[in-house]
């Protein structure tokens, strides 16, 4: 983490990238934001012919196979060689397209990633996943390919839209349901965190937010890095989220469908016994005050028993849902068994219902900024 | 290395496979050949619905992102997940097809490689590279994927033909100018060596030949299996080759402009005063005698100089060109200034004086069976 990452006084990412060749590479968006900050950092801080800096597609759609070569092209004419360096600067698409570039690019050549949303600087920027969606699936393609450096500040955050802020804070949740009591209370103390217009700003808690919240995902990731052990606990949120994803045509986005996720894991486990109806609620609470959904009119029961199916054959044949016990523990449910329809059936009414109790107010934040 | 890989009786593949789903992948020539032989072995030690025999486009041109992406459409359909296992059978192009899509498949699933050429046993099959060529460049995308089993029978030569025995060849002088004198005086006493029709067969000799040289070839590459050494002794005969290719729109197979560049180098270091004179001889007569060409109309002085420099590019801006010393022993040639382009017009003439001495007779039999 860093402050004033793009003015040239900030010498850490000119550090980061030495003597190599560079081509960046950002999205529309970013190039609109911060193109010109981003030129004048590698006029100041590199030499002249080294670098490059190329826009290219975003959004979901734009995960593939297509955008990966225009990446490798744009290297390739830039003459970068198997020591030269990728930088992405963007969010979790454009990190994600851009280290798959790398990884195959000479088989194989650095790559920095500079992450501009919140849900890149928590979870897609940790780690060493990258990927794209190929042939009807989710990050169908991709490597193992651990970034060079993978840099933020908190500064891009202001520039982000709401909605793509709490797809970040999905995630905080996720890894605060799994791993730290202590950082769920920060957010249930907090609810207008990262809010623009929130007053007053409280950076501080932010920046601990974030930093807790990369520390847990690290420890989670580090002793399984290839994720050769398919029973992981950040997978809470994230074997319902990819079908709902999908069946709305990705109208729900990636940290909204997490929610949701989570919002029907936990009550699932409430069901089931597993959790206590008080921690139950503080999950459901936290998702609801922070202005998230816990609920989509794509969550049918059929859509449930499909995710579930796909999530185990996603995991090696193996269910391994990961359901909270309280806030900061989770247990894994192996058995479908265990997991009768009529607990899901319950659950979906439960939530629905509690979306029409609270009248919609969740939603309209979740969608104001769409 | 195994012998009747094929037959029912054979555990060795079955056992490397496992309980796993397999995906298969063959080249058309090899389903021709060998089809029949593959299925039956399938059939006979895999559950029925475990396993799928596809057959991909083979060839050069066909070394491709679109290749790829067909033996990943076909995995998915089988409903391959990250614990299944894709198997190649075939020469360098059909492993490193199948091995790349096998790196970027789901993150990354285990493939075999069951290697039918003699390039394949003691070279491409050899070590953890994969790839394809794009953007106009050999091997421009790929991945560094250790294959599960890399499987050699030395029985499928009998069906290879000459001209790719000869190409093999060339990749076993290759590791015996480096590494071997021993081994050379192998290959010097039998020039029929893998001759289909030589009688009496010395499949003891052969044998030998393709173990010491695998073995060679795994002590080169295990300390630097990423090549982040870029000094590499295996990258003899590797400097001029890939211009040659290119410039012949691949009418010199890659074994031929192995050879050439073989001849060339061992030449330049003679005029170098790095060689002695019958050491290098001893270098060309090998070459002559086994049959490969030591030069091509295609070698200009030009095509040499462009040759060095995309050679320094790919070398990360280091030249290090591999030359003999003698038999058995290489130094590396790191500063253009030692390599004055006098000594590579004086070589190329003596290589083409050389051809012409001796009628032409090494081009025959390096092209009779095309």
């Amino acid at each position: 983490m860093t402050e004033g990452l793009l003015s040239p006084d900030n010498a850490l990412l000119a550090e980061h990238i030495g003597e190599r060749r560079v081509c960046a590479f950002v999205s529309p968006t970013v190039n609109r934001l911060y193109g010109e900050r981003l030129r004048g950092y590698f006029r100041t801080r590199l030499p002249a012919s080294s670098w490059t800096l190329s826009v290219i597609p975003a959004g979901e759609q734009n995960k593939s196979l297509v955008t990966v070569e225009q990446v490798c092209a744009s290297a390739k004419e830039a003459a970068l060689d198997r020591n030269g360096v990728m930088v992405a600067i963007g969010g979790g698409v454009t990190t994600d397209v851009v280290g798959f570039a790398a990884s195959i690019y000479a088989r194989g050549v650095r790559y920095i990633r500079l992450n501009t949303t919140l849900v890149g600087q928590v979870d897609a920027g940790v780690g060493v996943k990258t990927g794209v969606n190929a042939l009807g699936s989710k990050n169908m393609f991709g490597a193992y390919h651990a970034p060079h450096a993978s840099i933020n500040d908190a500064a891009f955050l202001d520039t982000l839209p709401r909605r793509d802020v709490l797809c970040g804070l999905a995630e905080i949740i996720k890894m605060a349901v799994i791993r730290d009591d202590g950082l769920f209370r920060s957010l249930e103390q907090h609810p207008g965190i990262f809010h623009r217009d929130a007053r007053p700003r409280r950076a501080n808690v932010e920046e601990h937010v974030i930093r807790t919240s990369i520390r847990l995902m690290l420890e989670e990731l580090c002793p399984n890095l290839r994720e050769l052990n398919l029973a992981r606990p950040v997978d809470f949120g994230h074997t319902f989220s990819p079908a709902i994803e999908t069946a709305s045509g990705y109208r729900v986005a990636h940290g909204e469908a997490v929610a949701i996720d989570m919002a029907v894991s936990s009550h699932l486990a409430r069901l089931l016994g597993i959790c206590d109806a008080e921690e139950c609620e503080r999950i459901v609470d936290l998702i609801v005050d922070l202005g998230l959904p816990i609920f989509d009119e794509t969550c049918t029961p059929e859509l449930m028993q499909h995710a579930l199916r796909a999530s185990w054959e996603r995991r090696g044949r193996r269910l391994n849902i990961v359901v909270p016990t309280r806030v900061g523990s989770i247990r894994f449910i192996d058995d479908l068994d265990d997991l009768p329809g009529s607990a899901i059936e319950e659950t979906l009414k439960a939530l629905q219902a509690r979306v029409r109790s609270v009248g919609g107010r969740f939603p309209v934040s979740a969608w104001s900024s769409r």
